[in-house]
């Protein structure tokens, strides 16, 4: 069963942390060495409870271990869900020697771990990511944070976890568009930064679609690997680290505009990575070949390719304005100098931009090629 | 009018930040150096904006400085109220470069701090502290939150502001109620750390609350100094820091249960100072004539020397218990070992604090004196 197993580590001083795969680690791998009180309060919702909540008690013997179960979904990645987490805090008199746990999926995490952050000005938590996309991303490097109604994560914290256990097993449940959203951002580690990974992406995507385990197990590897090393350079996005949002501004518009929890984010990311690949071609800094790979691997992985229906270029340019990457109103975006070398850029030809809009809000009338 | 600038450091490594202390700093001290970006979100409530607001936006030249007026008191410390920051942040298109500028009393202080750490994960914060109690005590230190109602502060972050501005000209259009309770936190550092400042307060008390410009300021700059000196010692309250919660406890039951805001929080500490030095003496810590110096100088300031009408030692023992300095559910108490000497302790005798608490309730009856 742990034959499996793999760690590797996030470098960060004395806020290092483990990252732990393999398969069958929920109802047995002991965390209660990441556990420095008594206490523990596992965090979830209404969909991963039923399915891995006795698997993940089992992972603190010995600890008071109590539960607060929350809505699913993107819309409740708010601030009267995460009070809920608060409120049980407080009822069950956890000190600040508690440690927090969030098993689910990206909702989950960023919600517990901004619930951490802030509770008593900050405790300690832990990861037990259960999707495809919370395993390869958001459970990796201490972004954490709730959603306003006029911004995506626009209230939250940088909190590194204690460790981050991630049971690929857990994986096995997950409906095909969740494991499609995940491979969203799988992808994205190769575009930005690792051409022989997207290589192999190219080899092994029938595999992943198809969820076999060996072929899982080696993309969460490689995927957390990537994103360790970017998080260790720059924890708070001071730099390099933006490169990890390429598609994500173009996204973030996109589930903005459908309302939180209808595009799920991978999903988002997905056509958002398409946009910045057209765009990248336009502004003459990939090939159409390069950008015909990256339409490619993204609609192999069975991704949208094409912007929510009735959403225009004004849309996108009004949504666009407001993301957190936009420093003082100007807009920045990654794009692709080459494939495997992401940059993040002011210099956006806003002409070139419209006609990517265009084409992806299904106006063809301006498109180039 | 500048003479008497005065200026200390907090020292904590690349977080470090002056406290200018000076008559007439409000309308024209340029603090657009401590300002990284463009914008600038002055956060103030409805008392202070038509005292001080035209002269705070004339510390920022050049700048784009937008406001917030949120309804003043400590009812208001909740998220309702926080999201009111959050809202005209995202409005404005404030981006992560923004600097928000707290301009009140603590209330305005801790909130206008935990919008600063959580509004996109994190910007800078500069305080201007308007009242004696947030100029001696909340505004230096880091500590930001908000309430629950389960229990004060216990939503918030550690983040450090950029520069602490105090114009002791402010102080001149408090309530003498409000000096009293600013009063309370300047007698705790002499109690905690200086018996040379206690001796001087037990000097100028008089001077103290007849808003005595030279005095005043000398009692913040000392005060300051002292909370300087501690906080760079002991950033997040691993362990010295916690020396500061004198009276707290206490302070903190009666707060909650007299409802947030009937009571001054300095108030309650006042109160709470006293309970803490009768069972230093019942302790055998110190001597009758230390606790009766202490009750003296807390009753000078015309603090009160009685919890709230009603209120019973089980309400007490009942709120101290979820008070966050409680680790576990066990009782940690901030006693004298002498004056000037102040340690934080479980070793808490049960029955000598139901004495202090049955003669601060009123019922004398249990008291041994």
């Amino acid at each position: 069963m742990r034959d499996s197993l793999r760690e590797l580590s996030v470098e960060l001083d004395d806020r290092s942390y483990p990252i732990i795969i393999g398969q069958g680690l929920l109802g047995g791998y002991d965390l209660s060495p990441y556990v420095r009180g008594s206490q523990v309060m596992i965090v979830t919702n209404e969909t991963v409870a039923p399915l891995y909540l006795e698997s993940a008690r089992a992972c603190f013997p010995g600890k008071q271990v109590d539960v607060v179960v929350l809505p699913d979904g993107e819309k409740f990645k708010d601030w009267q869900t995460l009070n809920l987490i608060f409120d049980r805090l407080l009822e069950n008199r956890h000190s600040r020697k508690t440690t927090l746990v969030a098993l689910g999926g990206g909702v989950v995490g960023d919600m517990t771990g901004f619930a951490a952050a802030s509770y008593q000005r900050g405790v300690p938590f832990i990861q037990i990511p259960t999707t495809l996309l919370s395993q390869v991303d958001s459970s990796v490097g201490g972004k954490t944070g709730i959603n306003h109604p006029l911004g995506k994560n626009m209230i939250g914290a940088f909190h590194q976890p204690e460790v981050v256990l991630i049971d690929t097993d857990s994986l096995q449940t997950l409906l095909p568009r969740e494991v499609s959203a995940g491979l969203a951002e799988v992808i994205k580690y190769g575009l930005i930064r690792d051409t022989d990974f997207l290589a192999w992406l190219e080899r092994e995507m029938a595999s992943l679609i198809d969820l076999d385990t060996k072929a899982l197990s080696e993309a969460i590897y490689r995927s957390c690997a990537c994103k360790a090393e970017v998080v260790a350079q720059d924890e708070r996005e001071g730099g390099l680290r933006a490169i990890l949002n390429l598609g994500h501004t173009f996204g973030h518009a996109i589930e903005t505009f459908a309302g939180y929890g209808n595009w799920l984010h991978g999903e988002a990311v997905g056509t958002g990575m398409m946009m910045a690949a057209d765009l990248s071609l336009r502004q003459g800094m990939i090939g159409e070949e390069g950008r015909d790979r990256v339409v490619r691997i993204v609609g192999r992985a069975n991704l949208p390719g094409h912007a929510p229906v009735g959403m225009t270029p004004d849309d996108f340019l009004r949504l666009m304005a407001v993301d957190k990457k936009n420093v003082d109103g100007s807009l920045r975006l990654v794009l692709l100098r080459a494939l495997g070398d992401a940059i993040v850029t002011e210099a956006v030809d806003m002409q070139k931009l419209n006609a990517t809009l265009q084409v992806f809000c299904g106006d063809t009338s301006n498109e180039e090629a």
